[in-house]
């Protein structure tokens, strides 16, 4: 089947994007979810941004500080020999783990979902301490005239699950962690199924170390239950290491179909195929035995994660799926394919 | 205050529990929930077992194989070079961590609370993918003329709470899981408080690695949500490593009491105690600023995991507490103490 990569991508990319105040730069546009509003397309881009330290020798951990109620920069020495910079991505003393980078969600909207108008402020914010270190990679699940975000919320804690509901993309409702820490990679279908919510999510154990996709249920989307390991790691394959639900499930008359990303050791993101039993998500009917889409491009294949292709979010209109992903943890791309065409390519 | 130790202490060792099979042997009779049923004091015990080797270069480690619907022995050769027998709890292979010792849950009954008679077969047993590394540390919780039992089931997926229901103690229905990896140190409370159960539980993030106590809610014991951080960790002191809770709380006129446990970076397990809103119990009114109990007798002190106490249940008669409690992950001791006392030593 045919893939057409857009031929301006990235689409989006951190130079697009203002910072959220003087003293931050953005670092990463990328991951974002994806929604029909209003006859637009409307983009919930995650925008990392680190701190611009004016010292060579100083790092600025940014972080929600709960008294203050506001976005503090905690500064950490460098010549500190007790505290471990090893890692860019983070700040690590005796006892705590902190993030260099910090996350908020942007709005974007476009009328032909290839230009868009990139709010100059962020949208959703951290607000509260299970948020204090970031928000990031949302999905987006339209309910009857709700629109159900929920995002990875990171703090001390570790990486929850947490919901907010809006109805015009002006305010929103937040209404708390829906999933315990770790989960992340959570994706809420777009309807009840005989009777119940259904959502695909992602424990991680600290032991055992196997990122899996579990389906889990709800009454009323704020209590979740009756989980289940879903879709497990597979050996010696592109998703043996690592593997999480991308996009809200897309219903068809063979069953939902999800994509879903996975990794192998190499820390390659690819993207796979699920379909799913219409009547019932948690039995798989299907799932592709080869990566069905992996990093080509050059853009794909360098930036600051090379070879991560991720995405949160689609649009279906009539038979052409537009996916926007992130590509190494950076900047957003397009693809299109039709839906047809690769309900064809599934044999079950 | 007195608490007063039992002088039979330990009341319950390995050699007292019956191997559930002859190429078994009982390393550890611990932890055990309690409650009350037909006038006799009921311990749920965790039975941990491992496989008697006939060869001192092969670890057979016991598992529940799903296929087989039974325990199956998986058998390593130590002499294997790529595998990792260092810990003698776990074998470590290239992609897999497996556990030497599975347990599983043992009725024990006594009309005086000290003499106990044990069955001589396994209760509560594994049944599923989810458990076939073993079940662990039961609570019970009696809500009407039922006695919910949640206990921590152990798989390649990680640590998760199960909940199972009986109403007699012959039979009973497993619910499934209640808390996803990973989860465990669950007490539900034994009542409906302003129309919802609350439950604490205790989440722990692969990349944070803080073991705190969480509050969540549920109408209906199969779906849980509104899920907040109710007591973290406390630097320098006994709890500043890991907490959890261990004993379904006592209400009481000042409000729900709990007792937890906190363990610090010597992993010596000593017992706090929380003092909870009575009608948000997601409010902590007390928390004991020292260990309330800790390891003082040569049986706490010495024995697999040395200075170790661990209570999963206990039992209020008048003003007499009993406490049951795990030492050195190994034994089941009983302690008392009263309530009003322990009220009284109370500040609030």
């Amino acid at each position: 089947m045919k893939i057409i990569r857009h031929i301006e991508n990235p689409l989006i990319t951190p130079k697009n994007i203002k910072p959220s105040r003087p003293d931050m730069e953005v670092i990463g546009a990328f991951n974002c979810g994806v929604t029909q509003y209003n006859n637009e397309t409307v983009l919930l881009i995650r925008v990392a941004e680190k701190y611009k330290s004016p010292s060579v020798s100083i790092v600025g951990v940014p972080m929600y500080d709960v008294t203050q109620k506001k976005v503090v920069i905690k500064l950490f020495d460098k010549r500190n020999g007790s505290i471990d910079f090893n890692d860019p991505r983070f700040v690590k003393t005796k006892d705590m783990l902190y993030l260099t980078s910090m996350s908020h969600l942007r709005l974007a909207k476009s009328k032909d979902g290839i230009n868009f108008i990139i709010d100059e402020k962020p949208w959703l914010v951290p607000s509260d301490y299970y948020e204090s270190y970031g928000i990031e990679d949302p999905r987006i699940t339209q309910i009857g005239d709700e629109y159900y975000i929920n995002y990875s919320a990171i703090s001390q804690s570790g990486v929850v699950t947490c919901l907010a509901v809006t109805k015009d993309f002006v305010t929103y409702e937040k209404k708390g962690i829906i999933f315990l820490a770790d989960n992340k990679d959570v994706v809420i279908f777009p309807d009840k199924i005989k009777g119940v919510y259904y959502a695909i999510n992602r424990p991680v154990s600290a032991y055992f170390q196997r990122p899996e996709m579990w389906m889990s249920t709800s009454k009323d989307l704020e209590s979740f239950g009756n989980h289940q390991l879903l879709c497990s790691l597979r050996e010696d394959r592109f998703d043996d290491t690592r593997i999480g639900a991308s996009c809200v499930p897309i219903l068809t008359e063979k069953g939902w179909i999800e994509i879903y990303h996975g990794a192998s050791k190499d820390n390659q993101y690819k993207l796979g195929i699920l379909l799913l039993d219409k009547d019932d998500p948690s039995k798989i009917l299907y799932r592709s035995e080869k990566p069905w889409i992996e990093s080509e491009m050059d853009y794909e294949k360098n930036g600051f994660m090379p070879n991560v292709i991720f995405p949160c979010g689609l649009i279906v209109k009539q038979d052409i799926v537009s996916l926007y992903y992130g590509n190494c943890d950076e900047n957003i791309c397009l693809l299109t394919f039709s839906l047809s065409e690769l309900l064809k390519s599934i044999k079950v």
